[in-house]
């Protein structure tokens, strides 16, 4: 063949060969069930959306990365750079939906990054939102989620910080920022583990922050120890700052309420700096981090209590937290956090020659239907060693040979594929024994 | 809030709200369950590859309805209008892949068709192919889990329709067609279940084929009967083409190994007018239809010894098929054949009002590390009646109502919300009385 195409896959996006897949796969089944037993119910919508459904609704540069363009009816639309301004349209579009309503939503999103560790175009957002509810009862649950998931997986240190949109402008005030400067601030201090004090500092002043005030800032964004610490010197330090008490309150609810799920209260940790970008967030914000690896935050969310009301018409206040799955599996697989389970099947049927397939068949179809994962040599019959080599790479652990001289017996020979180890076995014990293979 | 934005979807796309992702979920994880039991490997590829990736690879329809665009990189790029293709790519990426390759991937695929029913412009695909091997044993195995997977999820009456490439030449030579024409030929006795054999035959006629060759061809494509007969007859008329006995006799011995599964030959028929589009098959086709509803074909696949190895640089023969979810959900819906297991949580705590919300959670908490699915009420507490109106709407089967009075006893009130029937229990004793209401 002259005309071979040279294989090419996009930069930042993946392939998941089946090794890679099972670790996947065990996450994304592991996610899904904690997410049922909470009571999150599934929801799908489309890749594809109106791009106008996307703009405007998150100031971040999620939206500014979409991939946009006109379709062959020459409407403007746009892959999903998000799963929650879809739930937003869903909600808009169902008046009728029993509130509170708690989905959880596992699928890809697309954003034209530049690729990087932990950064794809293509990634896998698993996301609960509880829509519909602003007690704080709703915040305290998804926090719990948090870490419930992270520990299923093997996750052992990590840290959910956790701050509130109204402490961020309580402080911006505080330090004399004008609303216009607000954000910029926000943005500045939202760099603190980045570009440490002296960084945020300098950027605060560029800002026009004067010396003084900037360094009030960097007092109450710096201070540290566990919840309640900081709560109580935040608290002394917005003190002429209602807004700011009471979201400071509002937090000490949340983490009262929190106490009551089986979640370790070390793990949350109050963090004056966090800011989660610019996106819709209007409450408390949060976000979970990991020393090692490298990969920035592995899940992010927080109340926004704006956004789903903007296609429904009324206020819908909403809280909510993505899981990001691949920076999850880039932690589990650097620290060995997890053995993944086997993929490859649990017992190979060899093909002695084309005289015994019919048998092989057979014993295959048997054991699948008891439930048995099995392989059947699907290649050329004959050569049993080159079947056995394929089994090995395949990885696995059993094969069962039936040649004429089994067949004639009614048994086949079982092998070990770890220590080579073979036994002969009448046909009709062979479901069983292999199932007492794994008890 | 004035501005109001007005919540759109495209047409050809779809939401699914819970109640329908409890179906689509369960069918997904039978195939799953299937696929893996077969032996078959995940795989995951992008949903986006560059444009000339998919270009002339299928001669259908499916590459003219590609969405395709230029990235902000000014890449031409697609999404994927199958998952066949990108199989293609990954093999021809990975010289080194054990062969015969088994894997599976479900996962959604865009095509701009026409939206009409049982088609839409996202739809999901469960793939499974076998690449890397030509033995009939390959296609007997595609052709067995075709009818597993069917019968699982509750299908009762469905045929798989086979032919052959080669029987369709050896036909279309027969009738003297000149290969120019034979393409055409083809389409035009694929549409034989939609125009009938007078309207195939004016189509013929038009082509340039004699009347005579026309009938000749219609007595061909008529042949009634099981897989036996029908290859009887065709094997009688096309007597002259060595290449088309070749392909009836291939088609027996795939018939013959697939009499070794479990599964029911007479569901198995030949069907010499199915041509499968003018996709890249080289050898056997098949697809899969129901009386009712009118889908279309739930299934459909075949073997195609070339298309893999455009990217590999060498012939790689694959065979393998594609059930379509959504057709196949249609059909389980409509024909009312699967109860679906019920989306919503097994039991609901509701919160009696602010002071008891710890006890709520801690309750809901527990149940769920038993692996009960427990919804906790997370509205506004007090008005009990309100919340009761809520879990039914949820379908909720079970309450559980703690209210002070309970609670000095370490009690609870456990709802029957289908006969509204009440008790109190221990608290300690909850989770095993929960479970025992299932079993």
């Amino acid at each position: 063949m002259s005309d071979r195409v040279n294989p090419q896959r996009l930069r930042g996006f993946r392939d998941f060969l089946p090794e890679s897949m099972a670790l996947r796969k065990y996450v994304i089944r592991t996610f899904e069930e904690i997410f049922e037993r909470y009571g999150f119910l599934p929801l799908e919508t489309p890749s594809l959306e109106y791009a106008e459904t996307f703009e405007g609704k998150s100031s971040t540069e999620a939206e500014t990365l979409m991939y946009k363009f006109v379709d062959a009816g020459g409407r403007r639309v746009g892959l999903r750079y998000d799963l929650t301004v879809p739930l937003a349209r869903v909600v808009g579009m169902h008046p009728d939906i029993p509130m509170p309503f708690k989905r959880y939503h596992i699928a890809p999103v697309w954003r034209a990054e530049r690729p990087q560790k932990g950064r794809y175009r293509e990634f896998w957002q698993c996301d609960v939102d509880i829509v519909g509810s602003d007690e704080p009862a709703a915040d305290a649950e998804i926090l719990a989620i948090i870490s419930d998931c992270l520990s299923a997986v093997g996750f052992k240190e990590y840290r959910v910080l956790i701050n509130h949109r109204k402490i961020l402008s309580a402080m911006a005030r505080v330090a004399g920022a004008s609303p216009e400067q607000a954000v910029h601030v926000y943005r500045a201090i939202d760099r603190l583990s980045k570009v440490g004090a002296d960084g945020v500092r300098q950027e605060l002043i560029q800002l026009g922050l004067s010396p003084d005030s900037s360094d009030r800032l960097i007092d109450l964004i710096n201070i540290e120890g566990d919840a309640d610490t900081v709560l109580f010197h935040l608290e002394r330090l917005l003190a002429d700052q209602p807004e700011g008490i009471q979201a400071i309150n509002e937090l000490r609810s949340i983490l009262n309420l929190l106490s009551n799920y089986n979640v370790n209260l070390n793990s949350y940790l109050i963090q004056p700096s966090l800011a989660r970008g610019l996106d819709y967030y209007t409450g408390a914000v949060f976000e979970t981090v990991v020393d090692e690896p490298k990969v920035g935050s592995v899940t992010g969310g927080g109340r926004y209590d704006e956004l789903v009301g903007m296609f429904a018409g009324k206020k819908i206040p909403t809280v909510g937290t993505s899981l990001g799955l691949e920076r999850i599996i880039d932690v589990l697989e650097e620290l060995g956090l997890m053995t993944p389970p086997r993929v490859s099947a649990d017992v190979f049927v060899t093909v002695f020659d084309t005289s015994c397939i019919a048998s092989s068949i057979q014993i295959a179809a048997n054991l699948r239907r008891k439930g048995i994962k099995t392989e059947l040599y699907l290649g050329k019959p004959g050569s049993l060693r080159k079947q056995l080599t394929y089994a090995s790479r395949l990885g696995i652990p059993w094969v069962i040979i039936a040649g004429p001289d089994e067949l004639a017996n009614n048994e086949v020979t079982l092998r070990d594929m770890q220590s080579g180890e073979q036994k002969r076995l009448p046909l009709h014990e062979l479901p069983e024994h292999i199932k007492s293979l794994w008890s």
